[in-house]
């Protein structure tokens, strides 16, 4: 069955980021016309919101492992629609993550309760305003989220199975975002806490679940789910430790991304766990009073990167390759398409190797 | 059919409650003993809310439903289940309330933001976390109830119309708070919009789907789903009339309430969007500047009550009558067991005449 496979053509991302895109606007479109007595601002801002950019990691991960199992023929459209249903439940966590993180832009766009806020001026206390309706606001778009994946005209098997896969899924972010909030302005040496919030929130919601979704859908053949979770997970926390490392060494013009937020923050990352176990008294001492600290100027943050770079960086790139090296030999051993294990193989270099 | 099923047993509320508190409890301990990485405090926090109290009028409903279409017989454990994933949703909806309303307790114990406030007071700022770590936990409650609801061993026709019921009543309730932040503060003569805020809140959210669901589930006669839906329309939408009222005028030692704070906020609902149309131009303008004045004293609160009183409360009272009367003879002319309809009867009698 493999030989067969190692044929067909490679996997086309663009057109079905195409596809997924096509899903959620014809999703709200109809429901900004289904009811008269909805305000049109909710499906607009929840628009601007979707189509202001976003990787699709997650529905392209779906259709990937959907290809994984099943070749490189047509997708058909209810799994397109399962995929459209991830990205739109993402855009309900960002929507709250936004709140929570008290983040005006994202994706060089208006956050959601941002927008929200420039939109009613005249109230008494827009901010508030806008923070309540985007809590409102990503609610729903987590309740729409499920309709699109019920209405997916998925089988019977199809649809148990994604929405056990789902509620897995849906726990894990949670649970990452719960320990995150947890462990933040409270840094530690506590490795494997840190390890625990990349794994509910990266390496399990965002790479493994989606995937592992995908192939169910098409009834694979036995051991291909495992091998794509067992690529997943480490390529997940690769990912993941590279963006810690990004969000404290990255260059804000490449990655968009601040690089001295997750500092004043005291976002509790692995980089930080191993510069507490590995520094001496004063470094850590120094690095205790400086992160978590709202007021951190550029002088100070520059301290905490020499701090955490004598301490810690290596340590972190070697987890980094570490976690390649058993993603890329899981895909060398997993029995998929050639074109899909080339596809995931250049998601990979792209997740590990990036600079933004 | 209708003869044979006069004869039943009345419906035992009091024991659906127990069943149903039961299957709740039984989720949160699996939960908490299945993750060791799992904070205890999620599912503690949560336990302690949803066993401060509450009416359970969703799952009740629901119960009650299933017994109209299929009769006395015990009640399956799948629609206690699925009765019990309502309250679980519910409680997710009532935390992130209570975010946007800023209330400090409800049921007279903390709300969850403050009782997760309350739990970490070592932290920079702990009502700043308690809000935060309550949005997650409003979202993981949401998750949580639609993973209840998919395993509670439906068959595949009840569970693709559980879903169906669910992503209408689901959405309704977003709709309804949406709605509810737009015309907060912002009172006006708008009595449409009043009654569109309850149609999504009240009648169809906590009525109307409710008890549709518990009949779809019993693969009902037709007439069934349509008679229900009759009574519980108008009775839904006299209940949130009621309790507007009691908002204003109710014994806050009977209702457990505030009757200062609906003023104080400017919500907008039919008593007031009635005080507009039919006050003179002193009344309105007195309102206009009353209603949604967060320092509003007793004065002047005693002001509002009297404008209101002369200028609405009585339509308000006729409204009220109107549906219940609509409700009532809905149920009289409904195909459903006699000893249902005594208990629905009952209900509508507590919901509309009551007092606290």
């Amino acid at each position: 069955m493999t030989t067969t496979r190692v044929e067909q053509a490679p996997v086309d991302l663009a057109a079905t980021r195409i596809r997924v895109d096509g899903v959620l606007d014809r999703f709200l479109r109809g429901k900004a016309s289904a009811d008269p007595t909805l305000p049109g601002e909710i499906t607009d801002t929840l628009r601007a919101f979707l189509f202001a950019g976003g990787k699709r990691i997650r529905p392209l991960l779906c259709v990937l492992g959907w290809h994984a199992a099943h070749g490189a023929t047509p997708v058909p459209q209810p799994v397109i629609q399962v995929a459209a249903a991830l990205e739109l439940f993402h855009a309900a966590v960002l929507i709250h993550d936004d709140i929570i993180d008290n983040s005006d832009t994202r994706r060089d766009h208006p956050t959601v309760h941002r927008a929200l806020t420039a939109l009613h001026p005249e109230r008494r206390d827009p901010a508030r305003f806008g923070r309540h309706a985007a809590i409102v606001l990503g609610d729903l778009a987590m309740v729409w989220s499920a309709e699109l994946l019920h209405t997916a005209r998925l089988t019977g098997r199809q649809l148990r199975t994604a929405l056990e896969v789902l509620d897995g899924m849906r726990a894990d972010v949670m649970y990452g975002q719960y320990l995150d909030l947890l462990t933040t302005a409270c840094p530690s040496g506590d490795l494997d806490r840190a390890l625990d919030i990349i794994r509910y929130k990266t390496a399990s919601y965002t790479c493994e679940r989606p995937l592992v979704l995908g192939a169910l859908l098409a009834d694979p053949a036995p051991g291909i789910p495992a091998a794509l979770a067992a690529y997943a997970r480490p390529l997940g926390e690769a990912f993941q430790l590279r963006d810690d490392l990004l969000g404290v060494y990255g260059d804000p013009a490449r990655t968009g991304k601040s690089n001295i937020e997750d500092l004043r923050e005291g976002k509790h990352t692995a980089l930080v766990a191993l510069a507490f176990t590995h520094a001496d008294p004063e470094q850590s001492a120094r690095l205790s009073a400086m992160l978590g600290d709202p007021s951190l100027d550029e002088q100070q943050a520059a301290e905490c990167r020499e701090i955490l770079c004598a301490t810690a960086l290596a340590r972190v790139e070697g987890m980094i390759r570490t976690r390649s090296e058993q993603a890329y030999q899981a895909l060398e051993q997993a029995p998929i398409p050639l074109a899909v294990i080339r596809t995931l193989q250049h998601l990979a270099d792209d997740a590990i190797a990036r600079t933004g």
